[in-house]
């Protein structure tokens, strides 16, 4: 599934929409791997250097009205994205552990490409570049309608959760097309369930995909 | 020279080491091109968009001591650019001004390729991209020693004018390389002599390639 890998860590992304319950099912999973005594790192981007805290903080929120065309935006969550790989998750992966990370390349596809319509084909080589050539060996991703998960509440300071309902449907029609595309590695959940069934469930796949038994 | 020119603007780009005198060139030539009735305006890399401001500002001054790689620092500037073409560059050449900016795509070479090694191809690719594949008219290079460079002082805040001696002679290296292989684009110009015999020597250079006589 993943070619050359040059690290003996195992690497998990979570990825979807808005509201769909993914740091739930992160802190629950990290629990229940620790548990198991499994050496797990919890992440996330952007934001999780402090390089990446001052363009979350600063520019990707926007709350000094400060103008960022699409293009300019993706280079933003690449610089992020080529700092924290090289600073928290390859380290860690080195290291032989379990990296937990919420939101990686393919949120960058769901959002700059399909809902906001840049070129496919630069994403895809800058991300590369950012990622260094570096694949998650699972895709998690909730499946969610929009309508419903943004009932579960919205951040009026986060651009990205008040966008129309049109966006957040784009956004979910990248993460399934790539998920169809890419059938071995990415996981769809039905995360209209309670959060207990969807958490129950996602363990239940990476206790598979690490071959440990429940 | 330009291809598939799609303003009716004239665009020109003043590369090179810290303290070369490009600001003074730039200057000076704008008073000048005025007097001759053109519509000039100057703008710079990074930081002349509000995005810019606070990449310039809060990221790559490193102030705070962030730790920002070279990749992760390349995307940066690439992010600058692409709002600022976009918010400044193109509308400028769309409505037919003469643009005189300092530093563009080619300081990004010099500095991330040919000083701290990012692979050229991707840094050529993803700069097409921030660039909206728009070409410079006319290449500016004031070059100079940067031993004699850096004894006009130097800024201790600025990383990069307190870099040793290798990194600048590397910069230095980069950008008379691309001046080789551009050279009908690039005009390269002795930057060890005055200010005043700088500055009349370039807008010699720009008013044959604007056809109006002195």
């Amino acid at each position: 599934m993943t070619k050359n890998k040059s690290h003996k860590g195992i690497f998990i992304v979570f990825e979807g929409g808005e509201k769909a319950g993914k740091s739930t099912v992160i802190k629950f999973l990290k629990d229940e791997l620790a548990k198991r005594g499994l050496d797990v790192l919890v992440t996330h981007e952007p934001g999780d250097t402090p390089l990446g805290k001052i363009i979350r903080e600063k520019l990707l929120k926007k709350e000094d009205g400060v103008s960022i065309n699409p293009v300019a935006e993706s280079f933003l969550f690449f610089a992020d994205r080529a700092q924290h790989i090289a600073d928290v998750v390859l380290p860690a992966l080195e290291r032989g552990m379990v990296v937990l990370e919420d939101r990686f390349s393919f949120s960058t596809f769901a959002y700059q490409h399909y809902a906001k319509g840049v070129d496919l084909n630069f994403l895809l080589q800058a991300d590369a570049f950012a990622r260094q050539n570096l694949d998650p060996d699972l895709v998690i991703f909730p499946d969610i309608d929009p309508r419903i998960a943004l009932k579960r509440g919205i951040d009026p300071n986060n651009p990205f959760e008040t966008a129309k309902i049109e966006f957040h449907d784009s956004v979910r029609h990248g993460y399934l097309e790539m998920a169809h595309n890419d059938p071995e590695r990415w996981k769809v959940v039905d995360a209209s369930k309670s959060a207990d069934e969807v958490a129950k469930e996602v363990l239940e796949i990476v206790l598979n995909k690490l071959k440990i038994k429940k």
